[in-house]
């Protein structure tokens, strides 16, 4: 039986992890089932068996993988239908795609998201939820939540994305692939939230929708936070 | 015969296009020689043959071909040995990669660079200079060029490479490739103009330094501005 512990809010259907979304886009692509296993920040005594307190933690034929990027280089080693990082230099590039569209997406996608995660969490969790944000950047939450700044910070940060996409359906061309699931994973955080801070008509809220209905139909519907 | 087009300076040994010198780090991965054919901005009537404006245009076989990134492409095709984008995934990824780092190095080097480019430009080609640029930016150069505040930015934009670089001498691994020349070329656009606007004993400077040195060694030194 194979588990994904993820992480969810108050309400155990709204998972809004971009760490979380870019495994279940892997599982996905792979054509892999699995059983849900949502977990609450407070709950985190479930995952101690992997060794460390990050969801996502992949558990497989006994196995525990952690880390997006490493549970995906697990499916292609353990599954090689349909490669995600694949090998050699086409892996090290899609893992080097990753870096560096995290570093442009995760900064603005926080200043739009923070005061929405810390609303979906649960009651009991939000004293954590804020203590470990406010020590991470050093101010409170409030200070750092600036969802207008973000979202002009978000649309510079997608701007070559939205170049590259306008001649082709996927970021890796005419099938999505990893890279496309590393990204997408990051802006599922916001869908997931109840926000789309980019144009659904844009070539990225194209491909957003193409990715996001392609799991749709074949998983339903993927629950938004309605707050 | 193969030649190369490419931008000079006043002086015809200063090469200070980032897109070019992508271009001469690629042929020396390949080993393949070439005369090096520098012209100046007011000398674009050299390689009218190409059917557009702009360096580097490479020559090769009776052929010419423009753009770093197609150059790549043509190189692979032609001379396949020490593959640079290679194929299917790798070769989108790696043009992900550049389009990318492209996006986040490109304006905090323009703000660094943009005076001393027009410094290094011949006498006569200093008005089309400065009147091209002030068109594209809606902006006089030097309201445009701030090399102080570009350091920073340039800094923050390296922080995803400097992290990346920790534990690998080269962007893709082991060896260096398609991805380490794509960055490094933007990287020689600074150097080349007397600059290096990172540590030198950052992961990212000795990188640079390691591909720099590599290419001196078999080429000569690299001829740097000394305004």
């Amino acid at each position: 039986m194979r588990e994904l512990y993820e992480l969810c809010g108050a309400d155990r259907e709204l998972l809004f992890s971009p760490y979380c979304w870019r495994v279940r886009l892997a599982l996905a692509h792979k054509g892999l089932d699995f059983h849900s296993r949502p977990i609450r920040f407070g709950e985190k005594a479930a995952i101690e068996f992997s060794g460390q307190k990050l969801v996502p933690v992949l558990v497989d034929d006994g196995q525990s993988v952690h880390d997006s990027v490493v549970i995906f280089a697990y499916l292609d080693a353990r599954y090689p239908q349909r490669p995600l990082l694949g090998d050699g230099a086409a892996a090290e590039r899609a893992r080097l795609v990753e870096r560096l569209s995290f570093h442009a997406l995760r900064m603005p996608l926080l200043k739009i998201l923070l005061l929405r995660a810390y609303q979906a969490c649960a009651e009991e969790d939000r004293d954590y939820f804020r203590s470990s944000r406010e020590q991470a950047f050093g101010m409170p939450l409030e200070e750092m939540a600036d969802p207008q700044g973000g979202e002009q910070q978000l649309r510079q940060a997608l701007a070559p994305l939205e170049a590259w996409l306008g001649d082709k359906p996927y970021l890796e061309g005419d099938e999505a692939g990893a890279c496309d699931y590393l990204v997408a994973g990051m802006l599922l955080w916001a869908w997931c939230l109840g926000v789309q801070p980019w144009a659904e008509e844009s070539a990225v809220g194209v491909w957003f929708t193409r990715i996001r209905q392609a799991y749709e139909r074949n998983h339903g519907p993927i629950k938004r936070a309605s707050f």
